[in-house]
């Protein structure tokens, strides 16, 4: 039994099904999931808090959070860093940051592509909160981060599996661009996959956009149309990435990598054809 | 500082955001969030671990899992009877089932809109998964369900802010069916709450599509075929939701409820606007 | 010459081309149709009125109306029971009902899929009644339901070309549910032909939604929504079903069963392929 | 009682609803309407049995068919020319040919905009020509042809109420030309007006183009690509059609008339207003 | 070196990129492209004015304007007509005006598809001009006409590189309609190609649509509502040449035709494949 | 008289119409254009050309061509030093060079926001490349550059009918990013402009996308994926630019600004207004 901890602070689009990707029937033998979150929040105190997980005593734990350069992410890898841990964010994405991540025994996957959300009380409430994680969850499922992230923390699971352990685990050291997220993606389709990274495209966009509304506009319409320009950016990255698979469908060459009971990773590409091991 | 704790057993849509709805922009004062999950399964076992969070000492939690009727919950429900706990769940929908968890002492939101994804290792895996859930939580954020978990969630956080506690809270006990959702969404077009309502119905329907494709079929193309009709009608009613949504985009008319700082819900509806107290 | 009577009470979406699927371009030799029709009313005392049909003496008749077990329809039955007769509605759908139906010797077509209209002063008008039908009608052809028709008429046209008559022939007893239609839809899309059947989902939902609009709910507000809603639905229904046929036409696989001259079923799938015998 | 008869010869795409604009819901007294089809056929033969609604002697008839220059509807109008008639088709569109039918007594509808459908063989089956019908009454209903009939209908309809017959009668003579059409739609946003009045051009050239696929090419893929093309215009035209309602809906100033139980055309623009009395 | 000079008077939708066609990555040696325009004026004062590229002394000119038999085309081809030209307009499309022009030693391609725009105060602006000639260029790019003008140029092109020169250049004369179009755009799916014809047809009905606007009609509502009608079609006619392409794109069956350095017509269908000589 | 000379250098998407904003139908007196062009190439030899242009004596002329830093750009600046200038391209961006312009006394538009297309053998043809522009053109034109192109340029004419000219003319300095186009737009609703705001910024992000593929990339499948990325992105901002005019179509608030005879800015907003002096 492979033991996965998952530390969630603050959110991203991808925090949202994390937890998910490695057992999608909630049927794979062997794994067993924990997750430990701190809501919206993810100051140094709030970050404290998470130590509470390692009373479960993970083989390994998943630490996901906006901009892991920030304080409260910092502590909380402070506290980790006697587990193998992978940090996944939306940064930092400065190649010396990610080598000193690297350096202190991090892994991380920094994804580029997971959209800064327009947070002001000015634009967002709830409902456009979810409504815009949707639209980014859109992207990034159809996309190839979803499965970047699967097959690497089966990745890292397998190497449990197989009896590794501690600092003898590799972890991943990915930043994860729209180039690089989209070769995941299984797309048959050169225009589907067009699509696809032209919608990754948009959605690295998003935070240029949205970062000015966040941190220097002030005046209520500047703050307002500029987040609601971020927030159709990330709109018409999801169309374009709905329109992507639909490619696929209509060719029934949509790619899928289910998982069987024993967590092998099966592919099939026809909608009627039986799952297969590669 | 009202503390309030999540507890995730296996997915919903909804499982997805309910621990941000109240704090949408990470900056609410007087108000603390802790999730503990389980990731993907809700077995008995796993469920047990989910008496971890208790050191916290939640003022209220909020106990969110598909099927509350099933073993897990239902044992998660029995170690956190000494707190006040919000079940918030697809079932069970019957009128008598509801009593008993209301005589138990237990609040819920029964959201029979939170539609069930076709979980077979034949059509589901990973992307396909986080792909249906954004579609889902399309609907569930447009079409007035965050918005009525925030609403009632805020009420009871309320009671503890006015210093109200354990069986003293208020909990809901609410049957989120398409109607009763369709008016907290805050529509002003007529044709845009329509459109809203026939989503939430086709959210509705998609369970009865898929409970076959889950656990009566067998045969690869019935299962493959029936569970992607099921996803087909989850993505048309995310497009119904979205078209309702530019509708109201285009009247500039899309009602917003935001929470300040001191977490007082303002209200907005012209995008210029600022939000206000009501 | 086969001689094929039809009787059109009330209106249903499938009353629109009933009449025409036989011989679609005008062109079939050897049979002979007439319609009598009742416009809008089926009421007992204009149901009466069929009877007029008899002075053709046709070789059998299809009777067509909304809810069979009403009145009008029932009592028109009574007066064709010495003809060869077979009942095209959308109910009753109840098991026992159907074999009544049978057992007092009438063929029977129940379409759970032919939807119901929001047939109210506060909603509905010339124009709306009409847009409705041809929403209707997009679904019922593309996804099954016309082809269901055609065949089953043709069969009963077949025995009576091989000299069979009266009570000899063998007429059809189907309750055409959305699984039953979408087979004869001929889609060679996996993903298409589920967008279809999700279609035929989403047109049976009508009626559940439409039936308290037009019977139960007596506030506008309530009336007009409610309809709207209805009709919402079978709007997005019918798009899907464009986005079905849409599929097989960028694949140049859309299955066609013209009837030649001489009443042949022929069939073609590429556009350019002249239609065959089979 | 107000007696109106139908009768319709082959099939044009407002035969589908023709008998029913009057009356939406079914609820309207005073009025009773009997229809009696020839089915696809509109040959001299079968235009002669026509005759047999004369047994129910209406106060006047509406005779709806292709081309009313053709041998069957001329016949047809020989035999009902004791009869009020008014003459609804697609032709004939020419002034003198239209005068000759005023002269002889019959009123007339010449709708350019009801579209030629592509019967051939090579293209035509039961479901692309119900497909068809659906595009070209999407076009009809809410461009303004389906109100002008109602309209027109209504007016006859209301002379005989009020103790006028035969001769006396007024019948209407009027060319349906796409902008005479337009007037009658009721839309309130002029762009909605003009995708309107664009969609009747469109459906206006559908003719243009499938004439010669129906009478004049031979060769397997110039028919079919032909028909297509001429099916595609009308599946675009229903399209814009029904964008054009959407704009109304967003708008909520859809202007609807339902008939009163009275048979009064009362009037509604918003949804959640009262049909009143003008 | 082959020297082509193009002379702009006025403006067509395919005046926006004639002078590139031959040349779409700018690397083509061996020809030399010169353009002289007049700007939105084509009067016969400012038609003089194009004898200036005379200086150049191109192998060939061609001439592009609306309307080439109106005053300012007509003079301008009286000071060219020592030049091989080909005269590239929307008119004139009678044959006798055509062949007149022939006689007179002009080559010409007549483009029935290049829509009239609605010339008019009351409705166009910058902004709506621009927008117009987009959507007429997404019909003339993906619908056969750009290609059909790139073929016939460097078919001339090619001549004068073969040592032709002066009379003994062929130059086409073309009636560019419809059907002649569709040929040249290369669609592999025949949907895709009765769209692009759809859309063809429908370019082809603005001139009709848009006359009286420019012309006759002089009540502002009358005026703004037609024009406004003609650019709801060509927008339609955009949307459907758009939707065709995607079928292409969806197949990997866009047929591209780019020119080598040498000027040689390579072919190339799937996205990665490598364009090769035929 | 004021005499306006263009010269185009290569082809920009601006450069389709920037000789027609002035005087879209043609009918404004006292300003006269003139167009001298060299087609795709602006090499140094060919930019020579252009001083032909000369002989007309403009009163200042507006030089479009891509990255302006180039050597063709550059020497054809150098002939026309001596005359009022104003540089339009998409370069350069960075303010030294762009104050080096301004130092030499040129007048300059650098839009950011006009795309680089995928400019390579492996993917462009003429059939492409005109469908890109088409794009382009749809978002230049309804996102305000457009109109900001038009009213920069009618204030420099409006001087030179002051009577003022040669160095007196105060030319524009602007460097034409998203944010300074919008407000250029004249959108009423926010969302509206909101969406041509993100349009305007995924315009921007072709060039990032298309560079490398058009400078770096040079296996066929990279370079191909990436120009069609750049494409698609293109697309998608065309979309969404096509989506924010409909809003406003429909509110009935499409600002227009058309040019009277005599050339003064009109406004009009609703339809059936009247363009009015301000």
């Amino acid at each position: 039994m492979v033991k996965v901890g998952f530390i969630k602070l603050g959110n991203l689009g991808m925090s949202q099904v994390i937890d998910l990707v490695q057992d999608e029937i909630a049927a794979r033998e062997g794994i067993s999931t924990r997750v430990f979150g701190t809501g919206p929040k993810m100051d140094k105190e709030t970050a404290a808090s998470t130590e509470e997980l390692k009373a479960w005593d993970p083989d390994f734990v998943v630490m996901i959070s906006p901009n892991a350069s920030a304080p409260g992410p910092k502590s909380a890898r402070e506290l980790w860093n006697d587990y193998p841990c992978i940090v996944v964010s939306d940064g930092p994405t400065k190649k010396d940051d990610r080598q000193a991540l690297e350096d202190a025994g991090f892994g991380y996957i920094i994804m580029t592509v997971d959209p800064l959300i327009g947070a002001k009380t000015e634009f967002l409430d709830a409902v456009e909160m979810a409504s815009f994680n949707s639209d980014a969850m859109k992207v990034l499922s159809t996309c190839g981060v979803v499965r970047l992230l699967q097959e690497e923390l089966d990745a890292v699971t397998a190497q449990v599996d197989e009896g590794k352990s501690g600092a003898d685990l590799e972890l991943p050291h990915i930043l994860a661009k729209p180039q690089k997220c989209i070769e995941r993606a299984g797309f048959n389709n050169p225009y589907a996959k067009a699509k696809g990274l032209a919608a990754l495209h948009m959605a690295s966009k998003v935070a240029e956009v949205n970062m000015p509304a966040c941190f220097i506009l002030k005046e209520i319409e500047d703050v307002a149309l500029t987040a609601a320009t971020g927030h159709e950016l990330m709109r018409a990255a999801a169309q374009l990435a709905i329109e992507a698979r639909e490619i696929e469908k209509a060719n029934d060459s949509v790619f899928r990598q289910p998982h069987s009971k024993k967590g092998v990773q099966l592919q099939k590409t026809k909608l009627y054809e039986k799952p297969q091991k590669v």
